[in-house]
């Protein structure tokens, strides 16, 4: 089974430390890649990043027709229900599977995220995925994405943060708002005593399993192969 | 005052007749220009024309700071959040804006599309912008964008399907579901004896009274200007 | 075109100063005339008052078939869905007015009201237009809605709950809660910075655009004209 | 214990029937007085009718300090949200009293009413009431209110109206949406085997429990007495 | 008429309070019995204590056909949907009854309960009845079920709670969020100067009039009689 | 890793049945293994079976502390709630494992049940797990549980039902809404030409990678282990 794990940034580190993340989840007999679109922004931290990404993750995936399922790998999973016209194996965003999969651990949840300006469109998702009940916060820690890699106060923002968002909203749970921080995954987990769920791990093994339930997207509808432009890819 | 229409798509024709649409609704001095992308999709309907649409979307307007107001002229309002970032003047989508005009007009309306694919991305705008409820129907009349032009039995499908709406959903009134059916608003509304909501229209003239109060985009959080990568036209 | 602004209460003053406000925002060749109803309420702060006025309200617009659209011209919108009975030209209340118009400039906004009392009022009304979502938050300043033209403390005390508010829901924009705020909007505008909307300007103006449009009630359902009592004025 | 229903409309014969309805069904020791206030409108069936009939309930009601509890008993609660303000006694609607009232028999109730442009008012009072989701279904029988006193076909077409909503909703049970049909409770019940729900008969024994229980509408935020006004009856 | 009370705990003591408050309320010629299922949890203060004692509160209702209507005097509702399927009387759970009796008193109320982890479930409870908006918040006040009797420090915890908490939700009235706290409503009251609802009052009551208007489950789908198996008591 | 499938019906061909799909699906070194509890009720199509079962579930939940995690193969999810009080490992049922998988195959799904009075409570699960707005529609196909191992017409029967509900739904996958249905997936697959999701593959793989990412019921708060009855196992 081959999955591909697209980092709508360009940020190479990143995409790099999000395939290994990827890797370390999967079964064994997995093999994962994980590329980005080359000319995309650095950094995912608006409306306006969001849309300028979206249309290379498509040509990322429409040019592996090889790869058996796909991960988005940004928290705004953008262009999510396009790459699923496109794709004939399963896609699946990091947000949409985080936050889902929190739903197994509890009532209640709640995201930290990066920059404040990225709250709104997390709580649209949320609302979008049927998860606006659960979700109980989202939470911006004031860590820029590309920081999250190179601010030595990153990890403590983002725990204080935590910490304060799980007694505010009285969650069950923690879910990571950014694919850049899957690597503190396991020391929130420590440090807070509840679950942490980071979308990386998340999305990549719904993938996994739905590409062994033999599930992708239905093609009877909204989501049939549409007519594919020239300009894509 | 100045609005610019963007019509998402690259059909000139199309271009030209939103154009003139608008241009047909607006008070004394107020000018129009009306512009497409090069090099989008020729039509959109499908999540990946969307996607595809949006970053021309943007950098039309971007290259346009002399500019009062914005329109995106496309029923699925490509861009719509992320143009609201880059403009310093309030920019409207005919989706949102002939779905909340319609509010005024009744308890609820039906919108009739063109393509079925089209019907839960609409539903999708209709939640997301409040309108949920007062959205009775959303009916595909299986006229492709183009075939609005050029088809000579895309009025009398358009009717049918708008007469069937009606009768199905209880509704006050209709809202055209693409800026390609702008030209049929009065002849539908003769023939149905409902109100009938153009988009285009609908948005035009909302943007010209936020203009004229002095109202754009509040600028102190989620919308802010983003780093506007170079990747922006 | 003619325009019929109904100030719900007889506060004759309060008439001439929402007529101002009106006169100001619309285009050329556009006439508001601004009218109360003899015996309603001085001012309209409860339940009881709502319901008290909203005769009235009907009654000044019944006599009146000459005249194109009408504002409804109290945030509590008394009488609305019977005036659209009532009138073949589109009526329009400055709450919806305000709240959809705020929705046009961001993700959400704040309400400042008067009295405590109204808020719970205005709440509903929010959930009905469905923005309800979109109203992050309904704040009371605790000046009397009379009080707001002759109080020499009112304005600290609108513009104290105004920034309380917006800090505390994140909001994008403020809509004043009360048609005797409108002389308040530009001031608030500037202290703020935020977008300020005024429901009196926000009704006006869509009137106009809704008469421009020749869009009115759908009167093929539930608004069709009723039998008109004898008691209607 | 002292119990006053005020019909809406001012009908006499209906006033004398929802009168005599409401005193078979109260308890030992509970006296039921039946009022309608002059000059209302003959029937309630537009928003029109229901403005103009609200005034006449609260003066109704605010000249009986005496009484212990009142009931408005038209099934579109005109005035209610003012009654409570008004009364110190508790106030309950036919509406909210009917609807809340079938909760306790099942999952959900249809509601079968008089003419088709009452159905809106009836579902934005279910959503109001919190009970859109147990109201599987407002369906107009088209029988006029006061043909349901006079017109020999009415129980017919009422009877096969709830016999075709009971199938198309698969409700638990039925509603009557209107006072005038108090008088074919049993009947319908009979001949449709299903619990049917009066208002009249719900609201005048859950004010006859409020009562008995000691509570009243709570006075310490929206509800407190308003200032009242000369206008008041 | 005979009513049943079922405790679902097994608790004998409280039971007898809870036999005692119900008899208090009722009208004359109606009987009250009050019961619990032997090897019940002695306190219902988890999923699993709720789990637990569902069975029992069945198999109480099975055996008692010749009782007319029945209360579930636990909070939770434990069982209520089944012991609607097996009994033919009507069947009323105390915090359906709480709830939608709040809903007579005003916009909203507020809960107070016993321990912090039963918040979620009172909170579903809310939302699943339609009353989630009413509900403007559950608290904990600490007290476990069984230190309500026993815990001299157990009012003014409770009083304290719910002080807090009506000023926090600005409530109209407090509901008591376990059957164990009906010894202190009046008290609670007086001292809160809000209506408190006691489930059950409340839920007896309700029986009681359903009974009164001949009103049982209906029985045409949902809550048809099921096979009745050999383990039900 | 070990995996206990907990049947909570007592049928032991369904027990066998159901622990082979779900082995058939997980990884290599995942060892399953099937139970039930003894004297449950031979099928769940009641509220009151779901009662009856539900304190079995948690006894074998409880009795193996040495299993990693736990899957509730009965399409009403009976006790879940409480089985995540209990157990260390994470618990999932099969109705929401079946419809949160079916989330990312497109926008909506159907869900194919067994007898009609299941479908009310098939509703209440979706509504809760927030995925209400992507499950299109509930559909009985009349064939009872433990008729789907036996009655030959079964298939056909529930094949029908599933054409009929796509067809009406416009829905872009199928959910199987009982464990039984298990052995039609491939068929209904092939035949249907959409996705179709058995929920006890669903909800055992979705264990399996929650155990793999060392995810667990949040046991700070609600779902902290409760106090043990003797009562239980």
């Amino acid at each position: 089974m081959r999955i591909l794990v697209v980092n709508p940034n360009s940020t190479g580190s990143m995409t790099e430390a999000i395939g290994a993340h990827a890797r370390a989840v999967v079964g064994p007999g997995v093999s994962v890649e994980a590329v980005h679109p080359p000319g995309s922004p650095a950094s995912i931290e608006s409306h306006t990043d969001d849309v300028l990404a979206a249309p290379g993750v498509l040509a990322e995936i429409a040019r592996r027709p090889d790869v058996d399922g796909f991960v988005v790998a940004c928290f705004g999973d953008p262009g999510l229900l396009a790459a699923r016209e496109i794709a004939s194996g399963p896609v699946v965003g990091i947000a949409e599977a985080g936050m889902r999969t929190a739903c197994y651990l509890g009532r209640s949840f709640s995201v930290v995220t990066t920059l404040h300006r990225t709250v709104g469109h997390i709580r649209d998702l949320a609302a979008g995925y049927g998860v606006g009940r659960q979700c109980a916060g989202v939470h911006a820690s004031g860590v820029a994405v590309l920081d999250l890699e190179t601010d030595p106060t990153a990890y403590v923002r983002v725990l204080t943060t935590a910490r304060a968002a799980l007694a505010a909203d009285g969650s069950d749970s923690l879910v990571l708002g950014c694919a850049g921080m899957a690597d503190l995954t396991g020391r929130l987990a420590a440090d807070l005593g509840v679950p942490v769920v980071d979308g990386v791990a998340a999305a990549t093994t719904e993938v996994e399993r739905l590409v062994r339930l033999g599930l992708a997207t239905g093609k009877t509808g909204e989501f049939a192969t549409p007519r594919l432009p020239a300009l894509l890819g």
